[in-house]
């Protein structure tokens, strides 16, 4: 035994060798979590515990606090039912009033009469807290400027999956723990059986059992999935973090598995940048325009685009992202446009609105080559041209200039729906909350026309900040099919803050607005949540192909409840409705 | 003649048509001079004159003052020796008590018995007020900040010499005029008469006389004197001034004649830069990089030569200014060197030491790829790599990473005299007051190395500040000389201020420190005697190869006078001391 705890040990040390300081600036491997300020049992409540050390399956829903013992009716079997090829999660709860050293989980194989999900089909991980805060002090919102991090209330919330798998648990503590068991497609349906076990130097190995029904529906790849998921990726805070040159392998190489893990979601868009800080820089590490526009001496200009290519061809090839390349933006909140200066070797910029000849130089020059530059790379047809929401005048001089560039431009909007140009947006995202007129979806689809909804930090219901109830993150997706919507978007999946693992408060919006995939790569429990609703919502689409009559009622009637009004019609909570949907969907 | 006028008028409106706003922000035209808040003469003291017009000759060691009357002993015949090929300067007074409409001069030709000096030999100028401040409290230098001009005594001097030939003068004003006579290199020896005549609406033509005495020695081409000038230029300050695109044909139309005067002045060296704000933008407009420095993706380098090429091609084979390529700078002060990141469209910057590996790979990389180039061209013999004064192992570390890029490669250096690095630079200019050992000297000579002298805003005395004594400048050169220099060196001809032709004041130096050259080109009082030092320089040589004996060693004492100490014990102002110097090379 000792032996083996050895050899995990030397494992795990060689694979974040380069990263064991517990505090240095941007760890990979372990790390420590910051002090949580808040009230908690205290030393005597711990000690009054007649066993030391104690684990129990828990719930998805909750996050259970640090520093107290979790409010948790104690079992030991966990029983779910997937679908093949869904994955399914379920969190335990292991809390001590003594130090563990050296705790591990280990799973066993779930085993039917002649099946079997092999245990490397699960991914256990202890979850590790975050520092959080709040929403807006009326609790209107999580929007608005937050840089005194004095005025917040925070405090430190259950949300990283650690992939750290050895770690030892301090006396008084609670360390949750997550599994995912991922159902091969191929398995057969069946009850399987298996066990979690956690072991640590000194304790008794404590065990609970895993149950999964697999049913007879199977889930397709999650590239089949038509619902349209669109979370912005970052490069730049992955180089940043990972502290790797832009670009270079040892950059693709830290955004392989951060990217699949978006793959895996059914992610549909590339998020490419084609302007220096299509944001204003508003994340932690801003956006580079991922295309160089070379003003020459003669006035011609020179555009670049090897950049841009290796990024798409990246999340083509290699990621399997390819659906639709998102190009920002045409008309960014600073209208405020980079080109490299042959003249003076420096970068300048063209400050113009649209509508004014500036800015139809500039981009229409560009529109056109970049055309080309698509057509010859066979990804014209995905590529969006995005603009954000600005005035109908500066929307509609903006569509002007990209049709003069060519005519067969896709146009992208995340912003407010506006009858006058929506036909002219390929793609269009409007904000929780709004709906598309019935007519306009149905003429939409039938021009292949997408149509989302989005979330951001202005809405306090639905959402992932890290202090929102986990089940939000499904909650939102679903909310996308009861809404009619094609799908979702939103604009931040790894805007990374200066310390992400550690401290997820921002400058701007609420704690962990900005990101729900932690460095590692790890997952999180708005992540995975976020799955489980997006899985769901394919269950959805598969079963109203499928069911008739009083099913397909159940079910319609179920999924019409997410929504603002069905939420408060129900009298449930988000938590409650998404586990009610869940089971459903597994029943009918 | 009123036709005539109309004439004279619609020709100068013609010329400076699209600047005749005479407050717009860049005039070339016409302007109105800042206003002069000085005592001066008051109403009644002009109106006490007894003639309301008057002309005389006066001295082109004065700086009228504008608003007083002249204190001038009436002449009306300026005579003067000079060389074939020389040009010689006068300067006449006008001052009148009523106002004047259309003054204009002109000039006769200049008749010998049986030779002409034709009018068109001679040009004359307006001479213009600007704005200029004073020395250090406590007089002891020009330099230090001086961003508030509220702190500084100001007023305006005469200094500028105008290009409009027509202009209104007001009643109770002086307005100097300024003559020169560009003596054709062909002209025979003897004494050429002729007249300068001021006419206006309303009142008589005023006529003086000019008399020449060609001497029979024959002043060789600018091009051809020894006296290594370096005066730096600044071709960005053309550009904003002018309001033209960077190195646009239109650009290059505003800086020819501007370059000319300097090849006129005898000029040798061209200012170019090769990294971004070589002396840390200390001027109203920074120099950026003439050369662009691209890092690839693959993290290999890319050299644009394009700018640095149309510039150096220009001055050499447009303008004529064609001895040396000066290139700033290896080590500046602010050790931060741009290049333009291919992975992130920015400009970068490397932020290193000489030493460090960071600074060798930038430079030494860039150093080899430019010999390359600079050999292609057949200028690399002409090219020198130049230094900023920094730590004696900051510019030893820097000569090693250029000697390691090409071992062949001229390094320069403006700063203090180095016995241990002075070998290692080819082109060393000192400061004022510092000489070089006699026999470094004498080696520097033989080995073919360039050993001059500057000045900047350190030197209360002799220096070129818009308040300093015209003759200084005359007196700074012929120092040169003194000291045993092989020429001088001042680090701004053309850094304009913000607004150049009417206030000379800067955020920094005393006023007029920054450029005496002024936007037009207008030449200015300070440049003209300049040009008439380095014309004296040049007869020195000649006579020092020429004479023996007595009359050598009368030059060779009268020259030995323009040092501190010569100057101290002569007991005469530089003004007499210029003047005599003049007279005797055109009596030797």
């Amino acid at each position: 035994m000792k032996s083996t705890f050895f050899l995990c040990v030397m494992l795990a040390l060689s694979v974040f060798n380069a990263n064991a300081q517990e505090n240095e600036r941007y760890p990979l491997g372990d790390y420590t979590e910051l002090t949580d300020t808040k009230p908690h049992d205290d030393a005597a409540t711990w000690d009054k515990l007649p066993v030391p050390t104690q684990l129990s399956w828990g719930s998805t829903d909750i996050r259970y606090p640090k520093l107290s013992i979790p409010e948790v009716r104690k079992t030991t079997l966990w029983r779910t039912k997937a679908w093949k090829g869904e994955r399914v999660n379920a969190q335990a709860v292991f809390w001590t009033k003594v130090d563990v050293e050296d705790a591990e989980i280990s799973v066993s194989d779930l085993k039917c009469r002649s099946g079997v999900i092999p245990a490397s089909a699960i991914s256990t991980h202890f979850v590790r807290y975050v520092m959080t805060d709040e929403l807006s002090k009326d609790r209107s919102t999580g929007c608005g400027v937050r840089e005194n991090k004095a005025e917040w209330d925070s405090s430190i919330v259950a949300d990283v999956l650690d992939i750290v798998k050895i770690r030892d648990i301090k006396a008084r503590t609670t360390r949750p723990i997550w599994a995912r068991v991922q159902v091969p497609k191929e398995t057969k349906a069946g009850k399987y059986k298996g066990t979690l076990t956690v072991c640590g130097k000194g304790i008794e190995p404590m065990t609970l059992r895993m149950e999964v029904e697999v049913l007879d529906r199977t889930l397709p790849e999650p590239k089949e999935w038509p619902f349209h998921l669109d979370l912005w990726q970052n490069p730049y805070a992955v180089a940043r973090y990972y502290q790797t040159p832009l670009w270079s392998e040892a950059h693709f190489d830290a955004m392989r598995p951060i990217m699949k893990m978006l793959a895996d979601a059914g992610q549909k868009s590339i998020t490419a940048s084609i302007m220096h800080k299509p944001w204003n820089g508003q994340t932690e590490d801003h956006f580079d325009s991922m295309i160089g526009k070379t003003k020459r001496l003669d006035g011609s200009w020179a555009y670049d685009y090897t950049v841009f290519d290796k990024w798409v061809e990246f999340m083509m090839n290699e990621v399997g992202i390819d659906q639709q390349i998102s190009c920002y933006t045409m008309i960014p909140w600073k209208l405020s446009f980079d080109y490299y200066d042959q003249a003076t070797h420096r970068v300048l910029f063209v400050n113009a609105e649209p509508g004014e000849r500036t800015y139809t130089d500039y981009w229409e020059t560009f529109l056109k080559d970049f055309s080309r530059h698509l057509r010859e790379k066979g990804w014209f047809e995905k590529t969006v041209i995005s603009m954000d929401e600005r005035s109908m005048e500066s929307m509609r001089e903006a569509i002007k200039v990209i049709k003069r560039a060519d005519p067969e431009f896709k146009i992208s909007l995340a912003g407010n729906y506006h009858p006058e140009i929506q036909a002219d947006l390929y793609y269009l995202s409007i904000p929780y909350g709004n709906l598309f007129p019935a007519d306009v979806k149905a003429e939409r689809e039938r021009n292949g026309q997408i149509s989302t909804v989005y979330t951001c930090c202005a809405e306090p219901f639905p959402n992932t900040f890290t202090f929102s109830a986990p089940a939000e993150a499904a909650w939102t997706v679903l909310h996308a099919v009861a809404g009619g919507y094609d799908g979702y978007l939103r604009w931040a999946v790894n805007s990374w803050t200066a310390d992400p693992l550690r401290d997820s408060r921002f400058r701007t919006w609420a704690a962990g607005d900005t990101y729900s995939i932690y460095p590692g790569p790890r997952s999180s429990i708005r992540f995975e949540r976020l799955v489980e609703g997006l899985q769901d919502c394919e269950k959805i689409r598969i079963l109203r192909s499928e069911l008739k009559g009083g099913k397909l009622e159940r079910l319609n009637k179920a999924v019409a409840e997410f929504t603002p009004e069905g939420l408060a019609d129900t009298g449930k909570s988000a938590s409650e409705m998404v586990s009610d949907l869940h089971e459903l969907l597994n029943r009918l």
